[in-house]
């Protein structure tokens, strides 16, 4: 994608920045309306009201709405695929509660979460989402074994099932608000999550 | 809810028999509306025009569109509360995988779930499904203690990670259709799900 023709002159520096902010606004407007309301019910025009800006804009930073969606993609992953480090099932339990349930768990892993889940309804969207679900149970697989040879199916079938178990409790605390879930901190999480973990990845 | 009057004279066996099947018919097609549209954007209207009928028949049967979801929530929970007989967390595992992959996985379950997770946005109906998630919890909660007591809050949770990861399994096979668990089978998923359920509910 072309990157708009930088300014020359003294207020160059001013509005690269400016051009920053406003694409980082525009992942963050468009991530929660896609989240929330679906990829085909949302359009350019809600995301750059929300976002204060002209239209024309979300063309040039992004290219369309696949593209713009496409970004909000890219950007939860790099948040569900930090902390490349962890190894020991122990940790990488602790880990999902610190962000199901910590001081991690804001609105932006839950938006991530959901854009993951919900259809888009469009065949190259969702064949994107479902790469993405892909490279994050390899990644959760190869942890499981400590190696970085490929997983088994029936390895990344498990750690597929662990995604889930983490998808559908971050969802049962929000939208059903399930009790005693919903009000369980990480700390509440972490000893079953462990045991979950466990059972599954050292089989 | 008031029953319509009885008819009297030779034809009132055939008609109660078309009142039975027309309140089925209005259930399943007003269960796969609110699964697929969600509770808001569904209206009494739309479901009357799926099932062919007159839309007067809603207000005559179950009073109103909440009354009709809170029967198809009542039907979802009979579906989802079958088989009470199961003491062992083998046999609930293998009974989440065939609910799940089995030959019972049919449309019906599907909606049901969605059913559960898919907020309203009105409180009374949010309420209701909050009662009977908390209500199959218990339950799963009692299967894994083998007693009629009542489970304790840690247990409890436990019980609701394994609805967690039954949800979210369900989820991922269909929307996104992630690989391999939306073609695993029932028996792929069997030994999976046992070392969980006995991994959560025997500690």
């Amino acid at each position: 994608m072309a990157e708009p023709p930088a300014p020359s002159g003294p207020d160059a520096a001013p509005r690269r920045r400016d051009a920053a902010r406003t694409r980082r606004l525009l992942l963050e407007v468009a991530r929660r309306r896609f989240a929330r309301d679906g990829y085909a019910a949302t359009t350019v025009r809600d995301i750059a009201e929300d976002a204060g800006v002209n239209v024309a804009l979300i063309s040039r930073y992004y290219a369309s709405k696949e593209g713009l969606f496409e970004a909000c993609l890219a950007d939860a992953t790099t948040e569900l695929d930090r902390d490349t480090e962890i190894h020991s099932p122990t940790q990488v339990a602790a880990d999902i509660a610190e962000r199901i349930a910590g001081s991690a768990a804001d609105d932006q892993v839950q938006d991530g979460l959901l854009l993951l889940l919900r259809s888009s309804g469009e065949e190259r969207v969702d064949e994107l989402r479902r790469r993405l679900l892909g490279s994050i149970s390899r990644r959760l697989a190869r942890t499981a074994t400590g190696t970085d040879e490929t997983p088994s199916e029936p390895t990344v079938l498990r750690a597929q099932i662990v995604l889930a178990a983490a998808l559908g409790i971050a969802l049962l605390r929000t939208s059903p608000g399930a009790q005693p879930l919903a009000s369980a901190s990480a700390q509440d999480l972490e000893a079953p999550l462990s045991d979950l973990v466990t059972a599954l990845l050292t089989k």
